[in-house]
């Protein structure tokens, strides 16, 4: 059998599936339960163990927020977690003796929606993932491409406007400058939920505000189609709830582009998975890694 | 045996090789003496003929600039040539009988950098070609990608700062309305290479124009390692022959990302196949698809 956990700042969650990738058990959790990475990894090996009756589990994937060291199998410093340095290969390897992959959880949500998402029968697409930060993964001749060092699909840096606002990260006018929740609240003074609760009740100032942030995704998706040439985009994170705010805009603003004639532009998706994505993508992560 | 050809503005370059790739004769001569498609065509098949011996050549690639229409073989409209809508694939087929596929001129110049020339040894490069315009090509896990319709590696159309210049191909901001060779000259009102040899001989005004375009595209190195994350990038073109005025102000534009992190970082070579790296890897490029 085959296991994928997603390991998120709010939720916890492990899928059991069978060797050919179908999931016949998905269990969730509170990530503030889970006080410590043993923790965490003991809670995840006792679920595996329960739901996989008297199956062997050969190959498990993690998929966790970056930046992680896929090589050393290390999760180095998450912004949304309290943990640093954990060698979460290591400690489920020894709790399960499985085979444990770490992957990051843009790209295995990413690799979820391409296989069983909004994705599914393309051959090139870019996913984003659109919430506090801004993230993504790049399946390329249909497989998940992570580049030289894993890093591949960090959308949110891409720089937008070299004169812009500083990023967290240090950069000069990445995306996630502009767009990022964290971003928009800085903006307006409010979380970025409220922004979007307001938006959709059509207040002006709020409409002006997340049209402006899909108007710079745009840009940045004009800048992928023409890196990348994709056939589709898929969306998701949290913004991509608000999908009639901001499709609209991001959609004319890639169409705005006469370089990128009809014929090669990409169609634009809301992902379809939610909050599964990540665990659906980490089980075909462990499937093609078994 | 195998043929690459590769159509430029200024030369047409044929280059004969064994069914491994090894190249046993290249013959070039220069485009306006072949005025229409049907002599070129004419031209190549002759020398073609002419170096085969008694061998059969296989399968050809004829490089070209683009816009290309990579599945009906035909030439659209290429920018530096007075032709339009030629079927070359029919054209060269039926002159030589071999399998005939066209590609475009920056991804085979890529391919060629990357079996044989700067970008040896690499699985991830992004090759970029600095010129008149700006093109690129990406390996990706040692492979070239060309995206869903074979557009991939549009470096040039990036978007840098959307309140930019207007760009010849309509958008705003493109890398190209900052840094091409055209772009150059209108900001400056003489010949890019004018602007450069006036750079090399220590001109401020000049070295400035040159300066502030090197860090525009080190502005898009940051934006395509974040996006891909490459090992290398790789470039070529006549602007990248001025390497010693143009190399510091990328690498270091490069480096002043804090998020891009040392362990993380590309190379950055100058090309070394020169204006031979269309034909070699036109000559890869059949090889692969023979």
């Amino acid at each position: 059998m085959l296991a994928g956990i997603d390991l998120g700042g709010t939720q916890v969650r492990v899928a059991l599936a069978r060797s050919d990738g179908h999931i016949v058990a998905s269990i969730k959790t509170r990530t503030h339960l889970l006080p410590t990475p043993q923790a965490m990894v003991d809670w995840a090996a006792d679920e595996i163990d329960r739901h996989r009756g008297n199956q062997k589990v050969g190959s498990i994937t993690i998929a966790a927020p970056g930046p992680i060291d896929l090589k050393r199998g290390v999760l180095v410093n998450p912004p949304n977690l309290p943990w640093q340095n954990v060698p979460l290969v290591a400690l489920m390897s020894r709790a399960t003796r499985a085979k444990v992959q770490l992957a990051n959880d843009a790209d295995m949500a990413g690799l979820g929606e391409f296989h069983h998402g909004a994705g599914r029968g393309t051959k090139n697409m870019v996913y984003i993932t659109w919430s506090t930060g801004v993230g993504g993964g790049l399946i390329i001749d249909s497989k998940l491409r992570r580049g030289a060092h894993g890093t591949a699909g960090e959308i949110g840096h891409i720089i937008i406007d070299p004169n812009g606002p500083l990023d967290n990260c240090g950069q000069r006018g990445c995306l996630e400058a502009f767009v990022s929740g964290t971003a928009l609240a800085r903006q307006t003074g409010r979380p970025a939920t409220e922004l979007f609760a307001s938006a959709a009740r059509g207040d002006p100032a709020a409409r002006g505000v997340v049209e402006q942030a899909a108007r710079y995704m745009g840009i940045a998706l004009i800048s992928l189609t023409n890196a990348i040439d994709p056939e589709m985009f898929v969306m998701g994170g949290g913004v991509s709830r608000s999908w009639g705010l901001i499709y609209p805009t991001m959609i004319a603003t890639l169409r705005s582009s006469p370089f990128i004639k009809p014929a090669r532009r990409p169609r634009l998706r809301r992902a379809r998975l939610g909050d599964r994505a990540g665990q659906v993508g980490a089980v075909e992560w462990a499937r093609i890694n078994q």
